[in-house]
């Protein structure tokens, strides 16, 4: 069975597609064909997504999925009458939303939002740079201005996971990768002593990380399987002995694991 | 005014939180503690989270919002019985939609869903490799790979957009900085020349690059306003020239020029 679901938006489309995913997926047994539209913001643009909604009900036999987050009514209503099943996101919770907090929304009134997360866009694009700046140890000197230091060995995953607590949450993350020499030493690397409250540690199972660095130096001794186990387990070692929380990320996405790290330290409790 | 908001979930919470963020923005005249709670995923966290948010009850004097995405219905029962106003996402929409496909989701069987997007996790993480590798022209070899390129002068924000393209969508982005040379030269750089059909121009308010370049090298000819003005007159009339399309990034977030980018190119209007 093969259905069309449209993510329909006046602005970047960001909440009906994150919302618009999640729920699709708990269908597992239908295929979607699914359409992006952000920046519908005009009548005209309206009706040309109603042809596309339309024509996907001609294709499919059956009334495509649409979920939407457009703040103006009228470019709304336009989309309301296409022959595709509507979930209106906003209005389906702000009218409990109202209700519980006692005051008329911003939506009703026909205004858009101004959105908080700009707020936050400067602290996120400068966490960016600083990611970037900060990547492998590269100036240790700024490990002072660093939230939260990931500590692991090559490969294991620091700079995605850092770029992505940079990017989504604002966080300044830095990372250190964990040389032979700093694992045969076995304590804290000299340049981290001084932050020993902001680490945390990435560990993998050797396997995915020979797999991993095979990609970037095929059969090379970086590579091999018993250096991998080796690394692995004394980095692991190293956390142990140290104090040093840390977790697997074999089975994570960036996403999963830097809300994991960011709920275990209580980083990121409280949000604006 | 003050009232306290919270994000639960039993997975990240990404979910719960960009749309109840969304949802927040359009009531301005409230000020909100936010509390984000990932990883609900057992019946003692849902408890101690009900009691946090009774606590916010009696602090606020007025019922604590919470947006949930929890997919267990014992826990989401435990959360449910605390004094907070609940919106459930998911079931919220789970009924209309199930009708609307003719199928029960895997949620009212109370199984998790399992993420579509994990499908797309290896192509993001490649990508935003990609884009580290390939940023600021460093290996133009490698253009031939990207499925975008962003040119532009020097800080006027191709690397934080390149990452973001790779980070939530995994897109191939690459960059190349026009330089004092190429903009002298007015032609299309020679790297870029056998990829123009992949060139997208980023353009910045001249006031806006010297205040960021500023921040950079304080007080450098690099930063002046003259140089700025030039360096933004001759990229601008460069992509005219040439027929690519150029976008001005000084009142946008990446978020936004990703997805107007993407939209415009028509890239990503199919997903998976």
């Amino acid at each position: 069975m093969r259905r069309t679901a449209f993510f329909i938006s006046d602005s970047t489309g960001i909440t009906a597609e994150t919302l618009g995913q999640s729920l699709l997926a708990q269908f597992e047994n239908i295929e979607f064909d699914k359409v992006v539209m952000p920046f519908v913001d005009n009548e005209e643009k309206a009706r040309r997504a109603v042809d596309r909604i339309n024509d996907a009900a001609d294709r499919d036999g059956a009334a495509p999925i649409i979920f939407d987050t457009i703040v103006n009514q009228e470019i709304r209503a336009i989309i309301g009458a296409s022959r595709g099943e509507l979930l209106d996101i906003f209005s389906t919770f702000l009218s409990p939303l109202e209700r519980a907090l006692g005051t008329k929304s911003s939506f009703t009134v026909g205004r858009g939002y101004s959105g908080t997360r700009e707020l936050q866009y400067q602290k996120r694009i400068s966490a960016v740079n600083y990611a970037l700046e900060n990547d492998d140890g590269a100036r240790i000197n700024r490990y002072g201005q660093a939230e939260i230091i990931l500590v692991g060995v090559s490969r294991s995953g620091k700079t995605p996971t850092c770029l992505y607590m940079a990017m989504q949450h604002g966080i300044f993350a830095a990372n250190y990768p964990l040389t032979e020499e700093d694992l045969d030493h076995g304590g804290i690397p000299r340049p981290l002593l001084p932050y020993r409250s902001k680490l945390y540690g990435l560990t993998i199972e050797p396997e995915r990380l020979a797999a991993i660095r095979n990609e970037r130096r095929a059969n090379s001794s970086y590579a091999s399987m018993s250096r991998c186990e080796d690394e692995v387990r004394m980095a692991e070692s190293l956390f142990s002995r140290h104090g040093i929380p840390f977790i697997d990320v074999t089975h994570s996405s960036v996403e999963e694991l830097s809300a994991k790290i960011l709920a275990e330290t209580g980083m990121r409790e409280h949000i604006r």
